[in-house]
């Protein structure tokens, strides 16, 4: 039996929020490399301040979040990076089983429980729910092969959102 | 007022199975570069399998997984790889509030709902939450700094976990 229907649910409660100057899904970067110069603050509920201890001493962070204006999903999507439809996991498209995100950022500074990033593309409000310190180690295989993103993935640098993944209506 | 206290919960449902040879904490990798040659299958829930096309034109998958042996956690914590105390957030240990693991793994092939992938560093039955694609462009920043892991990260490739985070009694 390889269903998955048995296994529990996990309730997340949200460690902070994410401050960006994307009020609206249309016109954000899609991804870190189109908002290079992005500048935002990871606020962290205060009682967490102290497990943001060392982190300055890294220079890039993964931040897990919920795509908090996400809602349903479809398993075949067309990418904002391509014109042919896709499987829905083979994408980072936001509306996803479990509306996870996750995106690598450079950390500035550290003041408090308020961390100062750059190259940050999520909308301004989104609910922080882990940190990781970044470790190419761990993180940053090399990868020979990128799929449809192998031809695409430059685009990310200048396309934009487009409405796409709200959620309809 | 910057508490997060008010922001809503979120309520995320497996999406499949983690299998791998490591069925007790005591012992297994603690991450992939020590699990470079392990392999192991994700066994995603047959009702998402459509999903799944396209991925197996990428080489590396980012894996979302709960931490489903984790309980509690404390802000300051000794990771396996250090001697000193250092901020939860600046580490990898698996009892953080929001119990979320990931790991970018190799992926050798796909036979329908289930993925054959190497490098895998978790527990046997590891509830999965999501997947995507890794992209170098998006995931693989050239970070200048990894903080206390500087001089320890290539001690995952020998280090085994031991007990210590499992929940207290």
């Amino acid at each position: 039996m390889e269903s998955t229907k048995s296994i529990e649910p996990l309730t997340l409660r949200p460690i902070g929020t994410i401050e960006t100057p994307f009020n609206d899904s249309k016109g954000m970067p899609i991804q870190p490399t189109g908002a290079v110069d992005v500048v935002g603050r990871v606020i962290v509920d205060p009682a967490y301040v102290e497990g943001l201890d060392d982190l300055e001493d890294f220079s890039h962070l993964i931040l897990i979040y919920h795509f908090h204006r996400s809602d349903g999903y479809r398993l075949k999507v067309t990418p904002f990076m391509d014109t042919a439809v896709r499987g829905l996991f083979a994408t980072r498209a936001p509306r996803r089983p479990n509306p996870i995100g996750l995106s690598v950022v450079r950390l500035l500074s550290r003041r408090g429980h308020i961390l100062h990033v750059q190259g940050i593309d999520v909308l301004n409000g989104t609910p922080l729910l882990d940190i990781k310190p970044f470790v190419p180690a761990f993180d940053a295989p090399a990868a020979e092969r990128t799929g449809w993103l192998e031809v695409n993935s430059h685009k990310a640098t200048a396309l934009r959102s487009d409405d796409r993944f709200k959620p309809e209506e």
